[in-house]
């Protein structure tokens, strides 16, 4: 059995509607993207998950933004120990490279990897513990946030917070590179911290003061 | 000087048009989503080229595609040595939690990344070479494709057969994560390659043969 | 008595309004432009009518759109007679140096200058008839369109056919400078033509068939 | 191939996205600007160029900024030669018709226009000086202001100085209009002239001594 498989034909059939429609419409403008490259404006760190539309929730387009999705939006601190590091190369190609004018992390509500984290942190997960996990290895990076969230009774509130501290953590973890510490200080870059409502779609946005987050 | 400064203005007024228009039009899905959880049909391994636009290639809505995003589209050899793996992470909670249909690495013309390992692997770019170059180090993975084309003697043509390799050696090292295996193995997955032209909106996919690509 | 005025203090307000706000939150993103240059995806083409906001009906920010604006969004035919034509001038920096992918032109309802344009073929305003009527000798390009609205009885109707013909006939003027059709026949430039109402918010597109429009 | 295209779907989506935003919160103003009309405080005359945001800068809103813009925001002198003249008949609209209180000039920084005319001018653009160059003919307005910058050596400041000039030469140009004469003498008009820093956002104003610029 050979390993690869060609594409499944439903997605051929909207691939070939998209060449023949958006395309087609804007095949002058892909061009010129393709022969003077790409000059985006911002890169945004979102969660793989498949309800967090990052495109469409700012009505950005091909071209606009430089776009990293990992397990529930985290940056690791920096450590540049030799070893591949995924999210640590995308934020040093968008700002030493690219030289994005803003950085911006999305967290969303209902987020899988954050609630694991969380049961994980509580012991309800032994599995996410192992050696082994590479989902529980990942999630560490979180481990300090669930600390600050911890004491937070109520389980719904010490989820939302634990989602806001998801941003947080890697926000403050961005502030450990050293190429990302000296564009903020020289005003060539800003850091932005969001979080949105899976089913209200509401957005709230860190406001600079503290770790506070306000609605849009 | 705070760390965080709120959303700018430009991104707030065009979220306050998705939530009027987008939002408003689909809340009863999204609440949905959100109330049941995701179920995406498959994961999306994509370059974070702002040019490379996934959804819209596949005609793909909010729920639709679980979505990785890094540079060059690399997915590294299985190797569960216990540090945080952010794409051996992604790949893990797409099949073994998600249990996705289909897991489709996609690559790009006029990769910057594929072209940085090019220029690394060919000694003209000794900063990617160091230890504390984050790019450099994600590159590496992408090496032993270099290895395999680096006798086409025309440059144009051995750039566009390394963005053909850092796709299927992202295959190759898929197949290498013992949970993957088994999943294609039972038949409850499927691989894909694919490899689409920026400029001319050519769509190649690979055939199964050996690691030939084929237009779609 | 100086010729010129320093600015007023309500402009200098706002300035400074701006530059504390929307320019502190963007400077990044102006420095690169400003060290870059622009590089806009369209020109558009509009009345100077102080009711059509083109940067918000399309949602774009600086950098986004080069944007001419004269009286009643006219272009004239190709004249290359060697004296100053700001609009060919505008048309051919953006076809030619900036190579836009789409030239829009934007017509809207209530416009001054249409209304001129039918009470001077009409012959209710015999000054604009004058050689030394700018406004009348400008809007001498609009005549063609005139003359096939002319038989439409119903003044409402046959005003707002006319402001369709200044959208239509610009596109038709367009169509005549050699270095416009060039990239529109190779495939780099698409054009197209809309009309805004000012009160009740509605546009229409031209559809491509024949000269008409459509509710977008 | 029909010459005209449907408005290209991104489009299409932020227009919706601004009529259900800012028109539907605005919809009673914008429907009395239609019923009784524009009533602009002041014309602006700037650049096409996409980085200059006059409504930005200004805090303007819809209705407030009867607007003109063409190439290197220049005026031509007063010639009522029967031929068309876009930019005068924009100032003959706004002064006569629309009796504003303020005419603005607003010049800025890395003007591709004003480069284009200072490499006309000194021998390095021959193809700007024929015959059939729209953006040659209409860069000859700038001319005289080129003469009486020729001598500073330092290019930088050399260009600084001829974009300032093509501020001061389109006042002067203002001046030899017959109704703009008459407005300015019966106080119910007055000139300015501004000129913008893209990228550090500093504007200066013409002070009315001498042709001199302070910072607003």
């Amino acid at each position: 059995m050979p390993l690869v498989k060609p594409l499944p034909a439903f997605l051929v059939s909207r691939y070939h509607g998209w060449r023949a429609t958006t395309y087609e419409e804007n095949k002058a403008w892909y061009r010129r993207l393709a022969n003077e490259g790409q000059r985006p404006r911002m890169m945004v760190i979102s969660c793989c998950d498949s309800r967090v539309n990052v495109n469409a929730l700012f009505g950005a387009q091909t071209g606009d933004i430089f776009l990293h999705r990992n397990i529930a939006n985290l940056v690791p601190p920096y450590l540049p120990d030799g070893d591949p590091h995924g999210t640590s190369a995308a934020v040093e190609y968008a700002v030493s490279v690219l030289k994005v004018s803003h950085v911006i992390v999305v967290g969303h509500s209902d987020c899988g990897g954050v609630r694991g984290c969380m049961d994980m942190c509580e012991g309800h997960m032994p599995e996410l513990e192992e050696k082994s996990s590479f989902i529980g290895r990942w999630l560490e990076i979180l481990r300090p946030g669930y600390e600050e969230v911890s004491k937070i009774t109520d389980e719904a509130e010490r989820i939302k917070a634990l989602e806001r501290a998801a941003v947080s953590v890697s926000i403050r973890n961005l502030a450990t590179f050293p190429f990302v510490q000296k564009a903020v200080e020289d005003g060539s870059l800003t850091l932005h911290g969001l979080r949105i409502d899976i089913g209200d779609g509401v957005m709230e946005s860190m406001t600079g003061e503290g770790w506070n987050f306000a609605v849009v």
